[in-house]
């Protein structure tokens, strides 16, 4: 029993392809071995037209996970068109989340590594967490420098091998929370299964350090921090204590589908909050 | 460019497809997230017939992987039907490895969960290897007890999310090594990406313990401690530190593509080997 799906799919080297229609063999490496990176960002379909947000560095992104999974160089020329096509095709209008696909290709016979893409409509569910998720620390089983001089962990790809990442959300859920801020096991936040944190104290905005944490290079981080830099704010990289968010001046779990989402509540606590602050951080985030 | 593919598809509810036809839609969940398990075990096919090497068994962990994904309970009927009819229509004779795959199906639609199969003759690689494997010891980046409390990091399933499973292999060639022994940040032998560790001392086997440390349970690995119990051997589990391996009479990476595969070397030096000891262990692992 399969609802009708309002989703466009396009396959490189193919163009538009119908969403219900199966693009990939059962031995594809993406599927059977998590063999592959994504990146994705938001779509915004209205009177002023069809824009992609910030693709050139989600590309850029992209480009840069699957050089760490040793992959070829894509054609990215290919992809402009191919999301330009599938942009192009959407019979929906509002906002949507564009994914890229990468796989290595099929396991058992040699092939070329695979390109897709899905735009989807985005969720009613992530546009209510824009004012405010409550969060779930979770550990993440790892210290917050496993990742240094071991590159085979692919830390900083945003790999296909996200199950970990699906599976606290089902740990929040049961736990009555939103979302989940991953903690390693000295202590410290990471970011969260899909996102990224940021952390206001006076004028100083503060994220995780990336290299050894393995955490993702968060784009939407990057553009709150160029606009507060340009506002006359300080940032900073600093390991942070999951304690420590209780007194700061605001905490948001940043992505490029939500935007900022205020941490209302850890563990059932409430965090500092502020409206204007928030309001502030939302707008330098570009939504 | 694609070579041609021995290899027989099944999916679940459909019966046995062609090898090269899609059968994996954009937006299932197993591809985006690696929110899918699999497992796999041999196939032979011979004068004597056609077996699948420790079927229930494999199914038996099948299921427990999906439970630890919070997945609904897989009609086991159906698919030892599905799977008596993809080994029936095995065009090829010799050893092949049968993988059977769940995935939660589509993210932006629910829909039942995907369940498919491959059959596909068995490596040369992986029959060479039975004489023996050049072994790295690379982090995992975890610590032993790293998976303790902690469920949704998806200790002991058999995920598809295996991305760094496969990074590792790339740095062991790039180490001049066949395979890859997983070292927890303290220290302790872990297990291969794709295969437990059996370790004789005297007439004593050992193996590294589940739970905490988060590794998969092996089939290969319990089949030869039975065998060996049976001969009047002791078995234990115990965590050791990878020095300890040098101290060892063998040791061996156990899976049930490949058999027992004594380790030759560590890190480019030599452990110890013994003929006759690891004839008795292949000969128990029932290969």
């Amino acid at each position: 029993m399969t609802e009708q799906v309002q989703q466009v799919v396009g396959f490189l080297g193919r163009g538009v392809v119908p969403p219900d229609q199966p693009v990939i063999v059962a031995d594809d490496l993406g599927l059977t071995r998590g063999d592959g990176v994504f990146d994705a960002t938001r779509v915004v379909i209205d009177g002023a037209g069809r824009r992609v947000d910030n693709l050139e560095a989600h590309l850029a992104r992209f480009v840069r996970s699957i050089g760490l999974l040793e992959g070829p160089a894509p054609d990215l020329d290919a992809w402009r068109r191919l999301i330009a096509e599938a942009v192009a095709a959407c019979p929906f209008t509002g906002e949507a989340i564009l994914k890229i696909i990468w796989t290595r290709g099929r396991e058992s016979v040699h092939t070329d590594p695979v390109g897709l893409l899905t735009i989807t409509p985005m969720t009613s569910a992530a546009v209510a967490q824009r004012a405010g998720v409550r969060v779930a620390a979770l550990s993440r089983g790892v210290a917050s420098d496993a990742f240094a001089d071991a590159p085979w962990l692919l830390g900083g790809a945003k790999s296909l091998s996200y199950g970990v990442n699906v599976a606290v959300k089902r740990e929040a859920a049961r736990r009555g929370a939103d979302d989940v801020l991953f903690v390693s096991t000295d202590g410290y936040c990471l970011e969260g299964p899909t996102s990224a944190l940021v952390v206001a104290f006076g004028d100083r905005l503060v994220t995780t350090p990336r290299g050894a944490t393995g955490i993702l290079a968060s784009i939407t981080q990057e553009i709150i921090f160029e606009a507060a830099t340009a506002a006359g704010w300080r940032t900073a990289s600093e390991l942070l204590r999951a304690e420590q968010l209780a007194g700061a001046d605001g905490s948001w779990l940043v992505s490029s589908v939500r935007g900022a989402a205020p941490i209302l509540e850890l563990d059932g606590r409430p965090l500092p909050q502020n409206a204007d602050l928030t309001a502030r951080v939302v707008g330098w985030s570009g939504f």
